[in-house]
């Protein structure tokens, strides 16, 4: 079993589709009960999904109470973007940037650690390139991508000698619903198509032996 | 006149002390009258101070609305601790370290930029070494810090070419009030002492000719 | 055509092995033709190999002028290891860690630069976990190591808009004849093996529509 | 005593009038006779100096054994520039700036802790904001800054609970001789004055109690 969170759209969505190809069950997770049940119809019958915000710790609890099988991966894609100088940003947006970035990793990381932190389970937790570096007209979205950075890192620490792995996922900027609804005007025909995002990030994410691939980024060529 | 946040206790109220003894007219601010009022019983009759929320935008707009002459240095020293694993968390505590220390930084900044971009203004943001690195234990702590460092380093791309310069301080570990109400137990007899961090930053911060000291790490020895 | 540095023992050689049982040609460079020889006597008839220094700017320009074919990809494995405390170190043994790390880098850099800017190369530079943060007892090894970071970081910006690509890699700590010749005595057998570090990397490099993955990281679970 | 490498020219030489000023004794090393006895003769009887290369592990030895007295500060800022594409760089001018840059304070750093690691003696490192970051047509000169960035994180590490101790100093560009013989032609108008970056470091470093000022980045307003 497979859960993906953000997964009514972009990267999220694209994902679901190319693991729900390859016969994994997985079970999706989003806000809008419209958008996610329109990406399950497009999926196997295999496919599950629960509508909850990850800013609600109990419903973050209740997606797991609700699993009909363990999972082995969880690849968490849910955020949202919100851009501008920081001075034209407006208090409430911000806040709810907090909220569906910052916030929603806290909880769902720290739930899938009281569960699953003494089994072999992979985390994956896809943030941004601009967790890495700080941009101008980003400085809140740098804000909560380095938020879950610095929280990723930590948590690691944390979890070292358990069988349980965080994976760190920076991907650029991908040609998106994302940003439409983030207040940005851009030319987003260069970016890439969340398609090949999840192929490539679906096919770096292995293990071997006694290693295991734990940070990568995908960027624009 | 120098405003100074969080300044009711630890090193804000290190810096308003020091400051004071110099004959700078200081500005306190902090969300506790009785601790403020007790820090400015302390000070010479120059000093002032303003009981307000950062979380609240408009609280943080009527600080700079009330002073009774324009700021050359804003000191943002607010901000609160939480610790443990992070699966012992609590998340209403989680709820309160952001607002501490993200949402707060992010309406001081946001606010000092709206008014003050286009003045020499020096906008000095007290973080913590926790914004630096990773720490077991201090995965939230680390997380908002890790945030505010994003942020201001964002900002500082968009005020490129501007006179207000931003100044990012890292201190150690103080021994303050801060552990105490942190739920963290430590012996912090080998911490730095509020007043020794707050005669190094004051000495550090400076500017000469065209340049300044943009950022300041202050360790235990 | 894929050219791996660095590949008589190793990742290099492991990486080697993989590629060319995948059916594609290889040349392999390393500065002992008797391990190198070694090496391709276990591939297919399709492997070459090219003795050769690094450090030795004239020896790297040897390489590619003697290619039978244009190479798509260049693997940079080559650099050796040099450990113990700071004030242990011999400067003549730290002179040849920075010429097989730091020189070797930017000659192989350079040349692959100059060649092959223009063209879709895949230019993959293994680096290590320790060019990532400082440890104790490999000062030295960690200086060169965020050199050769810095290096592929900055030469990246010169690269923008190129369609050669610089992939960065930081394996984690591997079971090789690397420590036995690096002057550090520890228990290796928790490492990983260089055969599960190339299986990984090898799946993880990859590019689908306009993306690729330009930077992996990977770990001892 | 103030032990000032690197002394004949820009912020050394800058640093030792400032500090020749306040009735210290100061030591410069250098590698050239006259540009160093230039500086000297501009100095008080205090100052003495000593012609050497840090990239001689000897020489550096030297410094030290010569010594009237034992030193409580050493400055490390001995260092030297080269610029452009990567592709335009020569093999022998980028030898002689790992031997400037990296090895000399390999050596530097080495000779000190064995000499002084029981002792409190700050070890003041110069670097530049190039170790903090990558920047187009500065690759290898990023190179060697982010080694002596990723050196003395190291050390630190190794050091941790002796009495001597490490301060990073990152300087912007400072209009000096360094860049009229790095190749790179470019208008420093706008660069800080070598004597403004010495007034401020001298300002930063200091101690308080058990504190001590650990890092000071300085740069153009």
């Amino acid at each position: 079993m497979i859960v993906i969170t953000g997964a009514s759209s972009g990267l999220g969505a694209a994902l679901a589709k190319l693991y729900d190809g390859r016969k994994e069950k997985v079970c999706l997770t989003g806000r809008s009960e419209s958008k996610l049940s329109h990406v399950v119809e497009q999926l196997s019958s295999n496919a599950q999904y629960k509508v909850c915000d990850l800013a609600n710790p109990l419903e973050v609890k209740s997606i797991f109470e609700e699993l009909t099988s363990a999972p082995e991966t969880i690849i968490h894609c849910a955020g949202s973007g919100y851009f501008g100088l920081l001075e034209d940003q407006d208090p409430e947006e911000i806040q709810q940037l907090i909220q569906n970035n910052l916030t929603s990793a806290i909880h769902l990381i720290q739930e899938s650690i009281k569960r699953y932190q003494n089994q072999p389970l992979n985390l994956v937790i896809v943030m941004s390139t601009a967790a890495q570096q700080p941009k101008a007209q980003e400085s809140t979205y740098c804000a909560v991508k380095w938020a879950v950075k610095g929280l990723v890192e930590s948590v690691r620490l944390e979890l070292k000698c358990k069988p349980m792995k965080i994976i760190a996922v920076y991907p650029g900027g991908m040609s998106t619903d994302f940003w439409s609804t983030s207040g940005k005007e851009l030319d987003t025909s260069g970016f890439m198509m969340a398609e090949d995002a999840a192929t490539m990030i679906a096919g770096a994410l292995s293990s071997a032996g006694n290693g295991f691939v734990s940070d990568i980024t995908v960027n624009r060529s």
